[in-house]
């Protein structure tokens, strides 16, 4: 548990999000004292953009300022958004915590971790999911990302969790919920399989002990909303119906 | 100048990539000592994607080990790829030299900063000058940017230089440097057009004023090579001849 902080912190987040999470898991990790505020993404509101994020999307923090309603943000907070951009944020803030390492070494493994998340395996997951371009590029993103962990066991860095870890279990979650519920752009019962091949086969063994590991944690069953997700990626990834 | 450093640093760079740079300035601006050695990007050496990169980019940096000959790199070194992984590494490696500002608030606008070069001056730049999409991604990404420049002067996030200045600045030694000699996949005529554009009218003010106190400093002079660039440049970006 991190020093009590001085400012109050807003988080502006959204349950369906893999980006929100990310942060929202850095938070829990730290014991941080939030004002957590859900938006709707398909409502927002009519604030939102103009007082929080002009991008409209979330997360976003309101940092500092005077406690005010989350719907109601003071022009006196210092508007923080970015996904990357926060989880440094709130491992600088609360240095106890120590959702970074210590050592400039490990410092930059952590970062190149999450670079490679960036670069690889979030592409990966959008095109398999999103776009229905097939699992090569995911599969591949993966690999990498398995390559990376310590092969002893231990998180993306090592014994400690660390801020690379929620770069990239919001993404394995989601991959794992998604594909196993048969929901995306792909093939009908491509889920399944693709599914089959990442969480079960003998390919990914390493990154299925990692995923074990990090959703045992309570931060992700305090910021992992599996039915919530279902519901609204059924929607957004609606299938058009078979022609009869 | 920073505490002296306990283990040996072999910079892997070229004098052409913005990237490189990058992290040149970064060590420059720390007074770190490093052995320099120079990558012939289009004739890489055949140790250099095994022992040192295996996606056979620069920048790369070998920390620790023996100290050996670069171009013989001891495997007990650990490397370290990305440009923006890199400069984070050197702030944490010379904390003395402050090559980010201290509080987390501070560090999250120099790190917003560098997001934004990432997501779109740099695309823009690409796409000017490497892609003839024309020039308004780089119109937008630079006006995104200058908006970001503390109005009364100074560097990115302040009085005092940062890796977020590291960030953007090759990229606008390159757009200064090309678009004056007219060198790039547009049109012929079209790079002083946009030049002057950039770097002479009213509405980029603010940027114009920022690079000159940026290319002033000892670190720019020692880290970018106008005559070099040009040279290769004139060659890669090469138009075809004329029909006559």
């Amino acid at each position: 548990m991190a020093a009590a902080q001085a400012a109050q912190i807003t988080f502006y987040t959204a349950k369906v999000c893999p980006f929100a999470q990310r942060v929202e898991l850095a938070f829990a990790e730290a014991g941080a004292q939030i004002n957590k505020y859900l938006i709707d993404l398909q409502a927002k509101p009519d604030w939102y953009a103009p007082k929080v994020n002009p991008a409209s999307k979330v997360p976003a923090v309101a940092y500092g300022g005077p406690v005010v309603p989350a719907d109601q943000p003071s022009s006196e907070s210092t508007k923080i958004v970015e996904s990357l951009v926060l989880l440094e944020f709130v491992a600088d803030l609360y240095p106890n915590a120590q959702l970074l390492p210590s050592s400039p070494l490990d410092r930059s493994r952590a970062r190149y971790f999450i670079d490679v998340v960036s670069n690889k395996a979030v592409p990966g997951f959008f095109s398999m999911v999103m776009k229905a371009e097939g699992p090569d590029a995911l599969f591949r993103g993966l690999e990498e990302i398995q390559s990376l962990l310590p092969p002893e066991g231990g998180f993306a860095v090592g014994e400690k969790w660390s801020i690379a870890d929620a770069a990239i279990t919001p993404f394995l979650g989601r991959t794992d919920l998604l594909l196993r519920n048969d929901i995306g752009k792909y093939p009908v019962g491509e889920g399944p399989k693709v599914h089959a091949e990442i969480f079960q086969g003998a390919r990914f063994a390493r990154l299925q002990k990692y995923f074990a590991d990090v959703t045992a944690r309570e931060s992700w069953q305090k910021t992992f909303f599996p039915d919530h997700i279902v519901e609204k990626m059924s929607k957004i990834l609606a299938r058009p119906a078979p022609k009869v």
